[in-house]
């Protein structure tokens, strides 16, 4: 079964791919509304790909820099092949983001059109459609490649280091979404708020009015960010999740372990596929799902549909390891429902310190009675103390995770059920996208039909489907952050494996401390150098608008016929971000080499060990008081405390604004980061032995 | 030598404990001033002592439970002995704290009165005069209390655990310290904010005028928390980086090594207890050396003194080294030197991100003039983007002090080497605190010549004399970061020691790394704690402050006898800043011990790792964003960018509010925060075996 299995998944992952098209199809056939409003799309469509473009040429070079690193450096244990999953990752994970970006923008205008002529229920079906497109594809391509790297490398060629050469395709995934989700990142944030500061705040003008010559900048960010760029993130995920127990399994005691009598071999490294193969067919039916009458709650149909997609994967794992590894084996399955548990109620939690319902995003907005200093102190606050269940479920998580893959496969089990406890979580992958990438293409909709000068109603429906958008991305959020955080986990014990750290002292040698104190630095710069480039970046989109209103005559008033430039803040704003995105981006692929090299692979593990704590709570904390911050705001915009106008709603706004590229930017940028260092060094294990 | 040393020991820390008593002699025979001058004083000096003695009850009550823990739980390692050093440690740490603050609240009209009836000279001598007595108590206790329970338990009795039971010293040293840092940071921030948010902003009235009821409050709070709370903070730093050399050379590969023939024995512990003298003698000179010509530069005469002392107590560590431990072990002062100079870069690195002279503040200054929220982001960014250098320097402090110490005397020199790096760092603390607890005094006289209403020249010396405190201070607060950071390495050293930490398996094991996700959250959640807890005691504050200025007739206008009740504001902050002390205290106890008991020995060594790493770069994070946005309010107050009264200036203020919970409450906490988990973890490590 270990060699026909791989087929399957090869199938399966082309029935994602075929499901895609369809839903690709379907929501391209659908209306795009008037001229103005595909022009508008259209606009926004120019816009992404010009950054998108730009984007790839840096990430090409990288691609072709790393791919002759890898040749070169690891000569002696077949780089070559290395270096040809490596690209066949990255290119794999362009196209994905490619395809789902050429369907976002595509789908915005649609949107609109579906709300303006038929109401919600189309409005949602176009919008979601075009998410599960980057849904589907992100794991239709991820496992696609995943089966046909396996099939080559093991079943074909039969190589003895064939897991290793696999990890070339993870390190591909990670390098891609390492640029496109600091770069999308920085691209949203900066046109988010330099089009906020000159556009509401100096001129006056709403959100979204067309003679803010940010607004177009402003649309394009949420697909490069939002869409693209969360879309390699969770292909990155997914794809690590799946690599990290293929490499845990083709070594040590999980290969060795005998089940009725002959041993697991190569079927501890294909449940991995397998799962991942059933999770795809899990969100195809979820996808199937979503559907609301007139009138119906969009966000129970979301997160109805969600959950079943879970608990059918569930459901399929157990199945799985049960046929796969035999009954004798059964008990790993709870490792890999530890991820689900784990993945969840992060996401619950999450909920809770960001919903206006509870108490954290209340006390947040009344602290905005005294200030915009106390509003800062309270959110800072909130998301620091967010962090303590979170860190605690996944402690939780990966001891249990450990122990009962332990009890069943003595002295390697414990490890691979973590791998299996990321995979866990990441097998509804595609789902959990589709509605993530619904959430701003129902925003551009919105965007697009106050252009447009719309009727106010349609506004009101995208909005409704905008305001869902918000809740289910918070709750995506948790769970990227989460499932990142599993996957590092996962791939930190193939690392372990690898390196053999099974006699660290910390009484003869410093090194792992030594490790640890550098680890934990790094999330710490990163952020920064995040939070200053958006700071950068904005600051030249304010610029440039000022300049717009200033110079171009008769924009302020809005004369008919006289329009701003928008594609020079577009380009403005991408030169910045992918300049900005260029330090942090080596600094997470050099920093754990230069570790490695200089201080030896028990350092690196140290350092690996608490960048993956830093950047895990740091992540959370950023996310959570970002969103504190959102949703206080929106509160307050509510009515409470006096409503829009207010000082305290003033207050409020800054508490937001500083909240973005936190939770848009450095936070996400975390997931990455912590999963980009353990696969460069796993990948590059053998130098720093 | 080994059994006379401590003896000397025991002599030089009553000569400094001499000199304090001198030096408080010739700041109380001075004149404190007018009526109005001597009743400001006394109204702070009440306070402050309301402040300690209810803080004192609790503390109280607090040891009193940890004794009888400490003789119940460790009754088989003669707990009671421990017991006895506990509370004996607690108690000098306390009665520090009384003197430097009996002192410094009878200090500050003297400088008042020393600066309108002779300038500058005389306020200078008078208040470092006042420091000098805080710092002389601060080492001149601690000495005192280790060398005779070194004299006791090791040469008297011969105990074969002497110096675990001596551990308990730094235990008690280490829980005052824990609340006196906490409360009183607490209590200074809620009521400087507090203070502000109504006197400032609201009623528009300036800083320290005599109607603002939370005034007076303001300035105990200096003395409780820049005074009281720092010297516990660096009594408790000092105590650890002596004990935990002596921990570690109690036993194993520093016992046992030869010098000359003959074994090292006992005398690799009366080091660190030689070195801590020389440092007290050093202090006492440096002391006598600060003086300033009229008109000359009090900020040259301070840290010229500083540095004098740092070469001199250098010297005598190398000399001291030479003569104890033989010139065949002489290798291990580069350990000990390798303190010194990550001590005094961290410092300048400091100074680099937090003076106005440089980029990072006019950057900051320069993000105001679009407003608050882009003042936060880049003074977050600043922060995070200051701690690459301290965490690498430190990295390199504990490698090098590592292996020197390790080529010095195998298996066990290394980290030995790492404690005495610790004690090269804290030897000099002595003339630091002197010179850090002068800045709150010169401060306060500020304050009490605005509200005694004297000529403004007197005020214009006092600022001078404050603002050079102001650059002190941020040294200083680097040089706490970095000595904690190094004594609890020490303390972390002592522990692996203790538990054999030599054998870690991340294979076969996953408690090690759950630890370190777990401990890297615990800095997370403690300042989350300290931050909120400001804030609800500042709030209490203001509503406070607000009620009478509703309800006190006249009081707004100024009307002649019309006084505000000051201590009901003290009494308020007083009972919240003691309230919200106790859960991050307690979790900073209980937390060790929860591990330790639950998930073993090596589970918690991962814990204090990466809590250690985490805390510390935490500490830098909030120490220096905080000085960052404070001088860049100072710079736009100086005139640039439009100067006071401004949108720009509004926007800094907003940047310096929220900095000062995080520079002085939640950052210096931090330093608190490792050292006392690494104690309660070390102290109690039978538990965990």
């Amino acid at each position: 079964m270990s060699n026909w299995i791989p087929w399957a998944c090869l199938g399966v992952s082309i029935v994602g791919v075929a499901f895609a098209a369809i839903y690709s199809r379907l929501v391209l056939k659908e209306d795009a509304g008037s001229e103005r409003m595909r022009e508008i799309s259209k606009a926004i469509q120019e816009g992404a790909l010009a950054f998108i473009l730009r984007e790839y040429r840096y990430v090409g070079m990288f691609i072709v820099v790393m791919a002759i690193l890898l040749t070169v450096a690891m000569r002696k244990q077949d780089g070559w092949m290395m270096a040809i999953c490596f690209v066949f990752g990255a290119v794999l994970s362009l196209s994905a983001g490619f395809v789902g970006l050429s369907i976002s923008t595509r789908a915005n205008a649609r949107t609109t059109e579906g709300a303006r002529s038929s109401g919600v229920n189309k409005a949602l079906k176009i919008a979601f459609r075009s998410g599960a497109v980057m849904g589907l594809t992100v794991v239709g391509f991820g496992l696609f490649g995943l089966s046909i790297c396996y099939l080559v490398f093991e079943v074909w060629l039969g190589m003895y280091n064939s897991a290793n050469i696999i990890l070339g395709f993870s390190l591909g995934a990670s390098s891609v979404a390492l640029f496109a989700r600091v770069g999308g990142g920085i691209f949203t944030k900066a046109a988010d708020v330099g089009a906020d500061l000159v556009g509401k705040v100096e001129e006056g003008i709403p959100e979204d009015d067309p003679r803010n010559p940010a607004v177009i900048a402003d649309n394009v960010g949420d697909n490069v960010g939002d869409v693209a760029g969360m879309g390699a993130d969770l292909y990155e995920s997914y794809v690590a999740s799946i690599v990290a127990p293929i490499s845990i399994a083709s070594t040590g005691a999980v290969y060795a372990a005998k089940t009725n009598g002959s041993s697991l071999g190569a079927r501890g490294m294909v449940l991995p596929l397998a799962i991942a193969g059933a999770g795809i067919l899990c969100s195809v039916i979820g996808s199937l799902l979503v559907r609301t009458k007139e009138g119906g709650n969009p966000q129970r149909a979301l997160t109805g549909a969600t959950y079943l997609t879970a608990a059918l994967a569930t459901l399929s794992s157990f199945l799985l390891v049960w046929w796969i590894l035999g009954w004798q084996h059964i008990g790993i399955f709870w490792s890999l429902f530890m991820g689900v548990i784990s993945g969840i109620s992060i996401g619950l939690v999450s909920e809770y310190f960001t919903s206006p319902t509870y108490k954290p995003v209340k006390e947040i907005a009344k602290s905005s009675l005294t200030g915009a200093a106390t509003t800062i102190i309270r959110g800072l606050a909130t998301g620091t103390l967010s962090t303590a269940f979170p860190v605690v479920m996944v402690a939780i998580a990966m001891g249990v995770a450990f122990v009962t893959g332990e009890r069943v496969i003595p002295g390697g089990g414990g490890i691979y059920g973590i791998g299996l406890a990321a995979l866990g979580m990441l097998s509804t992958t595609g789902m959990v996208v589709a509605v993530d990438a619904y959430g701003p293409v129902a925003d551009n909709a919105g965007g697009i039909s106050e252009m447009a000068h719309l009727d106010p109603e349609v506004r009101e429906i995208t909005d409704g489907l905008d305001s869902v958008g918000n809740t289910t991305a918070a709750i995506g959020k948790g769970f990227a952050i989460g499932s990142a955080a599993l996957a590092a986990i996962a791939l930190f014990a193939a690392y372990a494996q690898a390196t053999g750290l099974s006699a660290i002292s910390l009484v003869g040698d410093y090194k792992f401390i030594v490790g640890i104190f550098l680890g934990a630095a790094v999330p710490f710069l990163f952020s920064g150098l995040a939070l200053n480039a958006v700071g950068r970046a904005a600051f030249s989109v304010v610029e440039e608008v000022r300049r717009q209103f200033k110079e171009v005559a008769g924009l302020r008033e809005g004369v008919e016929g006289v329009r701003p430039d928008y594609s020079r803040c577009v380009d403005i704003t991408t030169k910045t971000a992918i300049y900005e995105m260029i330090l942090p981006g080596a600094i997470a692929v050099l920093a754990p080499l230069l570790v490695g090299r200089l201080l030896g692979a028990e350092a690196l593990g140290g350092f690996l060990a608490s960048a993956l704590a830093t950047g895990f709570i740091l992540a959370i904390t950023m996310a959570n008081a970002g969103g504190a911050w959102d949703n206080a705001k929106k509160y307050i915009e509510g009515g409470e405390f006096g409503g829009k106008g207010t000082p305290v709603h003033a207050a409020a706004v800054v508490g937001d604004t500083v909240g973005d590229p936190m939770k848009d930017t450095a936070g996400p940028s975390m997931n990455i980061l912590i999963k980009v260092m353990t696969v460069v060094a796993l990948v590059f294990v053998p130098l720093f032995l």
